[in-house]
């Protein structure tokens, strides 16, 4: 099938003038009007054509009968009709001089059947015959709230320089609201379903450039052009960091992906390598991408890996040292410098103290976790840090909520002025006591609107940390 | 240092008849203090003495200067003395008849100190030629609602069968607090500390036997016996799921632990033998400690591998099935029987439709992912399942809250009534907008009362699923 050789303008994609939504229905339980309500939800500047030949209006927009009787220029189609009504819309958008055709409409190849992926076949080489780019087909298409662009009414609305290629809507809607609660301010999103025209490997190499993007995710389950895509993908890492979640790697994996999204899966281990080679970090599920996406977009890079820990008691002090070393970090001891500090302030513990750092030993010595690890920072032993919170130590003591407040933020200003990246644990919200829950809450929507990257295990803090440091 | 050959009868560590705290102290933020409102918070039935040489009364308690003033018979001394003040404290134990005496007090073997190490086993020699049972030192001690102790005054007062054993007070306050959120309601629960006289070993052989106890899990940094220690776990392994999180793995984690516990933390690979060879489930962390536990409690074993999953959209499918294969469990494709049902009721998916099946090729087709689950367990081809509430799928829609809701207790109902294993996957609550959050909360808290096991992930299903699966 015909492809481009040179990146498009994918720009226009992301930032069309206009758009029409073909297929638009009144019925508010459907795509065809999800389309449209988003859109307004993003505050779209330009014109928005609803195509529907029975209404009047649709959800409050002047509806067209059709394509032709648009009156304006039309950048962008979101194609919401069945699929045996698509060949039609790919003339009237090239009647229309249409460039980007976006195909939210399914039921193609990854149906398993031969004639809907002979249909597919011929609707690529229309569109390419006519000069219009596909995103999809069987793709939620873009989010982009910079530029008024929503797949979902009910997506954030701040914007940020993270961006994400998702071949799963769903997936993206998950990791664009976990991720925005955690901080991750999601700028160019797209969905590209079956990657019938525009790539991923397309759009990497795009994104590689693009000066509104300092971080990229992606969700693959397979990519049509294996070379397009290690380019372009080699293309961003090297701009920029790259997160890779490849899914479809065990044979049911594959089996699944295939009727998905059509998507040739291959194996585990060639993907690993093959994201190595790229300078791509892989992610083996949704948890690990968000969390690496998280470090890549908030902490600034470590350059070297001894870690300084702080925060929770002894037994939280060993599992930090487990989860720091079996991921690549070096627990180093308490240097000599760091030692003479402490025995300043507190000389009973200055023989005992190590790192991690035992919270519960401290109890009224006059020093805190949080003074621990200014000290640490400050040495040039440490490279990087975690500072684990312990909030269920404040919950058993008077005071609980204006203790672990106060210890919050200024555990957030350390991290604040930190050269250093400092990676926080707070705890899963994970009690049925709804007062705890709510604190848990407030003091993690507090760290995240600072900018300030919250990981709520030691274990997927030091994962990250381990992952992200050259 | 001596120990008793044969299993005492740890009944009355757990059903003390009268407790006495030493170091009772009027401060509202010290041990001496909460240990007595713990006691009361709990119900316990029986007279608490605080025991304080200035006070007329602490928490509301009569208090007496010294133990031999107490009236009447004292089963269990709970001691918040200093260090230097506890060979005493043994000296008074042993004048009153008190058989078990539990030692909050810390600073011993842990501080690195040979001084304090060799106070510590001087206590031991002293205990033992009393005949006192000491639990810790330098452990949190107790928790068992049914018998009215606690730690803390804030941990639940609802009883259940799951056992557990902590080196670590602050992460058994985790476990309970994390656990019990997710529908697992503890029973006996016991910090040991240093664990110089009661060991875990001890208790193993002792909840072996515990009628009241149905799961054991236990936190372990190191062992004081070795032998012992194999032969409590075979002996509890053996008549019921037993789940170990050992840390200390590490370098580092085994100094951190030293610095802790005073243990002797062992090599990973030899600690991974001695659990399989003894029957336990090992966890490398909380999350899969708290998992495994859920799992163990929870839900019914399955006789085979072969998983039904449901639920979710194409992304999910695909992430399902590569999580239940990498955790040794097979995604066997739709059988005939499965899709000949699917055809009476839907005919145009009865081709495309796998396993796992992706919910959003079913919109409007008649057939949704509770029916096929209901289909597929009732299929001779399946052993066990995994549901995907895919919540974020509902939330794109209209009227979320009541559709979510309805769904899941549609699942529910299925669940409760099958003699499969069904996990429930349902996220993580990360998203900020707090009406979300508030009804996945709500959800959750639904399927938790019910007695499902609900988990955040399916990674973290599939893990536990494949682990607990003979």
């Amino acid at each position: 099938m015909p492809r481009f050789s040179s990146t498009p303008d994918l720009d226009l994609l992301f930032r069309p003038r206009s758009i029409a939504v073909a297929g638009a229905s009144t019925n508010v339980d459907s795509p065809g009007h999800d389309y449209l309500e988003s859109l307004k939800a993003q505050g779209f500047t330009g014109p928005i054509y609803p195509i529907n030949p029975r209404a009047e209006e649709v959800a409050g927009l002047k509806a067209y009968p059709r394509l032709a009787d648009v009156p304006g220029q039309v950048d962008l189609v979101i194609s919401c009709v069945p699929a045996s009504a698509v060949l039609e819309l790919v003339e009237h958008c090239g009647e229309r001089g249409v460039r980007f055709l976006h195909l939210f409409t399914g039921r193609f190849s990854e149906t398993g059947d031969d004639d809907a992926a002979n249909l597919e076949r011929e609707i690529a080489a229309s569109a390419a015959a006519r000069g219009i780019r596909i995103l999809g087909p069987n793709g939620m298409g873009l989010y982009h709230p910079a530029g008024g662009l929503s797949f979902r009414p009910d997506l954030p609305t701040e914007s940020g320089s993270v961006a994400f290629l998702s071949q799963s809507g769903n997936n993206a809607v998950e990791v664009i609201t976990r991720g925005n609660a955690r901080g991750l301010k999601f700028g160019k999103v797209a969905n590209y379903g079956n990657g019938l025209d525009v790539t991923p490997g397309e759009m990497l190499r795009y994104l590689a450039d693009d000066p509104e993007t300092s971080v990229i995710g992606a969700y693959v389950e397979g990519v049509p052009d294996g070379r397009g895509f290690f380019e372009g993908l080699s293309a961003a890492a090297a701009q920029k960091p790259v997160v890779v979640h490849k899914a479809g790697r065990t044979a049911a994996g594959a089996r699944s992906a295939a009727s998905h999204t059509a998507a040739l899966a291959g194996a585990a281990e060639l993907w690993s390598t093959v994201l190595r080679q790229a300078g791509a970090h892989e992610a083996r599920n949704q948890e690990q991408l968000l969390d690496l996406m998280l470090g890549a977009a908030l902490l600034p890079r470590a350059t070297g890996r001894n870690i300084a820990v702080v925060g929770g008691g002894g037994g939280r002090s060993v599992q930090s040292a487990d989860a720091c070393e079996e991921n690549g970090l070096t627990v180093v001891p308490l240097p000599d410098d760091v030692r003479e500090k402490v025995r300043e302030r507190a000389p009973q513990l200055a023989g005992w103290i190590g790192n991690p750092v035992d919270q519960s030993i401290l109890a009224g010595s006059g020093l805190s976790s949080n003074g621990l690890l200014e000290l640490m920072l400050q040495s040039d032993r440490y490279d990087l840090a975690i500072a684990n919170v312990g909030e269920d130590w404040f919950f058993g003591r008077p005071d609980a909520g204006d203790r672990l407040k106060h210890a919050c933020n200024r555990l957030a200003e350390i991290c604040e002025k930190s050269p250093k990246p400092v990676a926080v644990v707070l705890g899963a919200t994970e009690t049925s006591n709804r007062e705890h829950r709510q604190l848990v809450d407030d003091v993690r929507d507090q760290f995240t609107t600072r900018g300030i990257a919250v990981y709520p295990s030691v274990e997927r803090a030091a994962f990250s940390l381990g992952r992200l440091t050259p």
